[in-house]
This record gives structure tokens, sequence and C-alpha cells, in this order.
């Protein structure tokens, strides 16, 4: 039996996940469950790539050479010294007959899983980049396991708009799931209040829309300028607009409290800024729900900080997976136009 | 109006929460809705006690004094290296008219907030301590907020083991009310499975009394070692106990999920080793939920893990309050004899 996620390509070391491996077996005949993608273009993570240029001076020529060096080595892209890697795109090529995936040959498709665990092979050496760009055009093959997701690049919107919506695709998708269970057709105020700290960001932006959608009775966005806060006004994604330091639990509660006329039973956050999490906390209602997706999120401060303050709330770490989220937050960019302007607008600068 | 939480007691800096602050107010004049408590004895947190007796080389008289100097400035004690404090004991002195806290004058208590938050002045310049253990006996006065935890010390158990419990009561509180949210009385299959990972230890071994008592059809206890697999064995608290390395996700998923018959519904991480996400995710059924109650928990690597692996599941941050949960903690080692075992076993030891 297959293990849906990629054992069965770990060459190096033995038993660990593709995430963790040393080495991925990268060749181009697929299992039963499998799909292989005729690869376009490699989109590196903007913090692989700038050590790589740092490292190398900015000379094209070597950092080149190094990813491809990187790729033959390890059958998959990933930058020894970051981690990190990056997603692709391609066009699907062959598909499994157990694939759950629901792709066709010829698909145009985006990967949302990283570069970091999928099996990637290069045949043309990379002739087509210049290294001096997070964007590789180049041709080669990738796998994709029965656990992998790729979303079909939609024909009616820019693939750089896709891609965009696609980096914070979860975001939408679990804050829709999560204010959906404070709807209650019954509730005598209305439905619960949301607010989202970043909320002029692309997760922010989409989350406050997903949170309109799912039922908010009232939402706010906490923003941390003026010219954020110009934004976000604006584009009338938000009932309230905030201006507030996320690092300061007393004056972010205080905001988000004066905005929504009461705590908030959903708090997302989506500044990447340490130190949010006590904020967060105090920001909501006994029995509402915080949800972190900023990767500066400390554990340690978020459960010593509930603790701390008697906070009968449940916190979420933001798992980037839900299923239907690419399709979801897709959907938001074309029926609510102020998110689609406000990803246009950060595209063009 | 009150804060709730303190920050009328902040002196410096101003604007942050009292755990935050570098000096509180300390004085016993309590307000409308705050507790004093005659303080008898402080726990000092474990690596707070190591780091100030390493600095000293042992010099118990010297790690008096700058206990004693760090609470006398602070106005608390919280380890200015460590950033850590403790708890404390003592009677009920005084109950503001406000306090919400269900206490009573004559009230023998443990605090169940950090000694890093709580107001804190030692009249007897701890006199009765000779600075070579964590248990400081001493005289003092302690303040409570409207929003502090104590709970009453039970005269039908050691207090040692009261505290012993209250350390970790979160835990099944918390275990109890996810587990509960999965219980159906219309599921054909009888009910939720359970995994503890670190299922013979203190917060381990309450959690899978916990998940039996909500209704769990099944519960395995992952165990490190022989050691603690005969002990979990032999307390019967788990249906079924599996040795496993809980930083392997291969061998943790395989074993949990040959233990329980298939992946489980819910999830408990209650080993304090770093790198137990990716296995704790993979060994968890699509929906269902892993809560995650190690300090080592890594925030990145649960939420890109959970991507990583296209795991619909939902991941919670250990809150250590959930209202009662040091009521409901003390019922399971009363009602539980197993538990009870347990907990007396590592006293005793």
């Amino acid at each position: 039996m297959s293990s849906q996620v990629g054992l069965e390509r770990v060459v190096a070391p033995a038993g660990v996940l593709p995430q963790a491996a040393e080495k991925l077996d990268n060749s181009p005949e697929i299992g039963q469950d499998e799909v292989r993608i005729r690869v376009e273009r490699l989109n590196l993570d903007a913090a692989s790539f700038r050590q790589l240029e740092t490292s190398h001076g900015g000379d094209g020529e070597a950092v080149r050479a190094e990813v491809l060096e990187i790729i033959e080595r390890r059958g998959k892209m990933q930058n020894p010294v970051t981690g990190s890697g990056g997603m692709l795109i391609g066009v699907v090529d062959e598909v499994g007959p157990e694939s759950p995936l629901g792709l066709t040959p010829g698909d145009r498709v985006a990967t949302l899983v990283s570069l970091t665990l999928t099996p990637l092979a290069i045949t043309d050496g990379l002739a087509g980049w210049d290294g001096r760009s997070e964007q590789v055009p180049c041709a080669g093959t990738a796998i994709l396991f029965a656990r992998s997701i790729a979303a079909v690049l939609p024909d009616d919107l820019d693939p750089l708009l896709a891609l965009s919506v696609f980096d914070v695709c979860g975001a939408p998708a679990l804050t829709s799931r999560v204010v959906g269970r404070y709807v209650s057709p019954l509730a005598g105020d209305g439905g619960p209040t949301v607010a989202v700290i970043g909320g002029a960001g692309k997760s922010g932006s989409l989350s406050l829309a997903a949170a309109r959608a799912a039922g908010a009775v009232r939402t706010v966005g906490v923003v941390p300028n003026a010219a954020e806060q110009a934004t976000l006004e604006a584009s009338g994604l938000a009932d309230a607009v905030a201006l507030a330091d996320a690092r300061d639990p007393v004056a972010l509660s205080a905001a988000v409290t004066a905005a929504l006329g009461r705590p908030a039973d959903v708090t997302v956050v989506c500044v990447d800024v340490p130190g949010c999490e006590h904020g967060a906390i105090l920001s909501t209602a006994a029995g509402g729900t915080v949800i972190f997706f900023s990767m500066a999120t400390s554990f340690a401060a978020a459960a010593l900080g509930a603790e701390g303050l008697a906070a009968d709330v449940t916190m979420l770490i933001g798992n980037g997976y839900v299923p239907g989220h690419a399709d979801y937050a897709l959907r938001l960019v074309r029926e609510v136009p102020a998110v689609r302007a406000l990803f246009e607008g950060r595209l063009a600068t």
C-alpha cells in the first residue's frame, strides 16, 4: 500500500518524511497514486533566494550553478541554509490511476505544497535563467503524491494574481470555517464579531472578506499606520478600521473592543511581527477563538499568556491546508472587487 | 472600572501587562475586585532555582539574598535571567466585594497563575529559608486580580499531591472538552479514538483518564521506553500502550494506527521533546484535532507540517486555563485510583 505522503521517494535518511529527507528519488516514472508535472517555472522562496544571492555576492551564474547542484544532489529544491523551498508552475503530464487529486493531463497547475518535499528533476540545466530573480524558468519533471496539493490556474485571472492568492489561501478558508461555527440562527445579537489583526495585508483582507461572507455581524481590521488605514477604509472590507500597535496588548484590546462594541468572538492574527499573542488573547471574548496565521507566533507566549490572563479562549495554529482552500480564495477575489483591487494594487507596486 | 488583569498594579514600564512589567505595586491594600493572600510558601520554578543555585555556586545564603532582592526590587518573584516564577501557597486574608473568584477568608489556596504576574511582598526577610531548595517557607502578602486563578487546597488530599495535580490540570480539562465534541450519540462506530503521546507522565495519565471519561471508544498511550510501558500497562489507564519514538513521524503514526485500528480522532501531545509535531499530525485522522500541551512545540513546524502533509486537522495550542480545570483534575485523582497511584508513585521517588 502507498504511504500517500511520498515515503517511497525518500532515499536518505531512511524513515523520515520527504520534507526532512536529505535526498529524494526524483525519477519521472510515477506510482499508482502519483502525478507527474512538466515543470515550466520555479518560484524560489524569498528567504532562500536572498541567501543564495548574498552568499555569491550577486553573481547570477554562481547562483544558477548552486541551485542546479542542490536539485541534482537532493532530488528537490531545498536550500540547505534556510531550509526553505518555494513552489512551481507546470502542466500535468501523467496521472496515476489511483491519484485522488482530480487532475487531468494538460491542466496548468501551481503546487501548493513546498518544493522542500517535491521530487524534482531539471532537464535543461536551468539554461533559461540568469540567476538574478526568484522566478526560475526551466524544463523538468516534478512528482505529486496522493496527499499533495495542486491548484489549477484559472483562465480568467492573471497567473501572477492567482499565485499571489494561492500563497495565503489557507487563511480565508479556516477563518470562514471558524466564524461559521459561531453563527447561530437563534442568536439574539445577530452573529459573531471578528477582529483581523493586519487587516490590510494579503491574508488579512481575504480573512475580512471571508468573515463577512461566513456571517460575522461586525468586523474590525487593525492596521499599524495611517497609509494602511486609508487603504483599508477605502476598500470597505471591514465595518471598522482601527489603528493600533499589535504588540501593545492594552492598546490593541482597547481598540478592538471600542470598534466592535465588545471583545471579538474570533480574532485572526495576520501580522508577521513577534509579540502579538497577548494582545490577541486580550481582544477575544470568553469562549472565543484566536487563529494565529503569523509565522512569528510564539507557542509558549500564547500558551502561557492565556493561562496568565485566565482567558478561556481556543487558540488555533493556522493550518495552511483546508480542503477547497484555493478555490474558495479565488472565489472571494472574483466576487469581492475590493479584495481583487487590493491584490492587484500590490502586484502593481 | 478595573482592568481585571492587574493593569493598575503595573508601576513600570507603563501600559504593559503585569507579566511583562519590570515593577509591580505590591502594597497590601486591595482594590474592589482583588484578593489578598497571607503567603506561607513559594514554590520557585525549577528552571529559575537551578539558575540561581548555579550562578551562586550553591551558596544558599547568596541565593536567599538574591531572591529577596528580586522581590523587593520588582514587587514580584520573576527571575530576570530565566523570566520564570513559580507559584505560592497561602491563606485568603481579605476578599474585595467585587472579586469573582469565589474565595472566603481562611481558605487555604494555591495560586495557579504564575508568580511572574503576582504582586508579592515579603515581611520576614525569608528568614526561614536556607536557599537550598525550590520550596521557600516565608511570610508576606500576595495579590490576586479578578482574572487570576487560585484553587482551594482539598482537605482529603496531601497538599503536595494536590499541587502536583494543579501543575498540569489544564490538560485533562481541555482534553475532555475536545473529546466530548467528537462524541455523537448517533455515531455508528461508538465514539472517538484518542492517542496520548507521553501517556505515562503527569499530564498524559490525566489526559488518558479524561479521554475515557469523556467518551473515547478506544485510547492508546504512547511511551518512549520499556519502563514507562510497564507502568502504563499495569495502570490500565489506556486501552493500548505503544512503544515509539515520538520524533519519528512514520514510526509514531504506524504505532498509533496499529493500536487504535485507525488514526486518532484526537491526539494529545504531552511530551516535552522537540520534533513531535509531524508525527502527531500524521497520527491524526482527517477532521481530527491535535492538542499540543508540550512547551517544546514549534509553531512553524506544526503549521508547515500540516500544510506539507495536506492534513485537514485542527491544531490547538494547549491553553492551561479552562474554567473548573483544577476541580476536574482533582476529581479524576479521587475517582480513578490508577491516576492517583501514578502521581503518588512520582512523589515518592
